[in-house]
């Protein structure tokens, strides 16, 4: 979902750009409108993340998945080992394929209680030659999440796909934050990787260029032809983000929405239920079950005849799932938890 | 450049496509709407250029540059090479990069030649243990072309970034036929690769999935979100190709606009003149001096002045160049030899 402004503007400017008589997806990356939305969006990501100058910021395709084989080519190098916490669906992905590009281990599964929470730090098993601690940030198949990171002294690594820009990012435990774009910034094409300079010191030479961290670092991410249409798209999502108050207004909207879900859930005398732990709500997807789960196809007919789409859960768990997103208004929240207290009330 | 058809197209749907409320790029790539676009796209590919059923039309984010490391990856298993031939700066980048992930060699090199011609079949050199031997169809900055394939037995594997669907392929000389899309198919953010299934069987297993080809066919390149903006647009401007005549128009259209361009420098008695190969000249890129080449800044500049912008030479070749994509109108490449007659008499 991305917000109606940007889609409007988009609209406004796809054939001529800037009286340019053409459109922004026709010129040569090399050219100077192109370039100042890309140096804009490069910029406007350094300002509302707050990331440091000691931080290169990356565009790379192929989204998160590609970087699940990127990140242990260029980092997993001499002996060092990356660990990995399986907290469900898309940490499992990244840890598979690191699997086949540098020694990895588990250092902690939430396999046995059905992906519920997240760890605590003094849970995660640690070797000595550790390079990084990879962390899934939120999980959307069981809508959980870090609300804490866990407290390590080894360097974090964090997939934030589906929560990138939707929350503040402590820079100083992290090596790389990467994620794909299109949950929460961007059409699909794009994964951002905002790497540590120090890190790229001793990435190895002896990879093809676009598998290699420095080479995008050195061109400023256009060694070759960037994916210009959603860098052009991102750009002006982040100045309404910007315009919106940032991150500290996107952290609390995000709150809002996912406190009045979670609300309804607890407040409606167990006809609904969450089958996650407090402490690792998502605030992204909010996975939920109706007490008599014969109802749930019901609820989920019902919502989509009301223009409420996507409610059914993820087919490997089952149940309801509500995404929402950083462009998803409150009134989106507010009319669902309606229609939950009609649809209890109908049925009860 | 892009068919301002297509563009129209893109600006009247890309608030609310086909009344469903959302733009495209906002569907999830499961959701039936992209889904005929995707399988729509890849039916057309397959329309047009006569894709036969034993290859597989993949969708791959990265652009050609991520296609040099993957296909060796893929390809050179075992005991077996990859011949290069050098022909100009891409494919030199191809071969650079492959030598990080196979055993690859050079099989001839036009660098004495100042990369003025393709090789013919039998100056090439070619081992006995050769996997493949990887062409580029055409050379943008040199500005040749292949107009023959070079007969030899072993499966060619070509870069076609620059000429894709400007000309038919014999399929049958083919094991990979890849390229970039943003030169005469769609916006950046996506390459075509075309690979003949027998040789996936012997893909290996130990790459994290994103590099694997096997895995992008098993999924339909939907394995993870794909690049959902380039395919769409794609997908519009194969059906303008459709519309107006398929690969032969095409084709026809590529010869016709190249053949004024030569035609013009041919008979300016000396005023333009080309150093390329009379049997290499590129349709695509139309590379040209002026005898007087004190004269080319000011040849460029008055040009540009008449809206005939990019006709400046690569820095790495100087001189001048015409880029004829397939969206350019053959008016287009009229009123550059005008130009080109007027500019020579205005300062004869």
């Amino acid at each position: 979902m991305l917000p109606l402004a940007v889609l409007e503007e988009v609209q406004a400017e796809i054939v001529d750009y800037g009286s340019a008589g053409m459109s922004i997806i026709e010129m040569s990356h090399r050219s100077p409108p192109y370039e100042a939305v890309h140096r804009g969006a490069i910029a406007l990501l350094r300002d509302l993340l707050a990331v440091p100058d000691d931080f290169e910021v990356l565009f790379i395709q192929g989204g998160a998945t590609m970087q699940f084989g990127m990140l242990p080519l260029n980092l997993l190098t001499g002996s060092s080992a990356g660990a990995y916490v399986d907290t469900g669906a898309w940490a499992s992905k990244a840890f598979e394929d690191a699997a086949h590009h540098g020694d990895v281990y588990e250092a902690w599964s939430g396999r046995d209680i059905g992906y519920t929470r997240m760890p605590q730090a003094a849970e995660l098993s640690l070797r000595r030659d550790t390079r990084y601690v990879h962390l899934t940030s939120n999980e959307t198949i069981g809508g959980i999440q870090y609300k804490e990171w866990p407290d390590v002294a080894e360097p974090l690594v964090a997939d934030m796909s589906s929560d990138l820009l939707s929350r503040r990012v402590p820079w100083e435990r992290f090596d790389v934050v990467y994620g794909g774009v299109q949950k929460n910034v961007a059409p699909a094409g794009l994964a951002l990787v905002f790497i540590r300079r120090s890190a790229l010191e001793h990435t190895p030479r002896d990879l093809a260029s676009y598998f290699r961290y420095d080479v995008h670092a050195s061109k400023d991410s256009m060694y070759n032809t960037p994916p210009v249409f959603p860098i052009y798209v991102m750009e002006k999502v982040l100045r309404w983000i910007q315009d919106r108050g940032g991150l500290p207004a996107m952290e609390a909207a995000a709150d809002a929405r996912a406190g009045l879900l979670y609300q309804t859930i607890d407040e409606s005398d167990g006809f609904y239920t969450s089958p996650v732990d407090g402490a690792s709500r998502s605030n992204m997807n909010v996975v939920f079950r109706l007490s008599d789960h014969d109802l749930e196809p019901q609820f989920v007919a019902v919502a989509s005849g009301r223009g409420m789409v996507g409610l059914k859960g993820h087919r490997n768990v089952g149940g309801c799932r509500a995404s929402i997103y950083n462009a998803m208004p409150m009134a989106g929240v507010e009319a669902l938890c309606e229609f939950m207290a009609d649809f209890q009330e109908s049925v009860g």
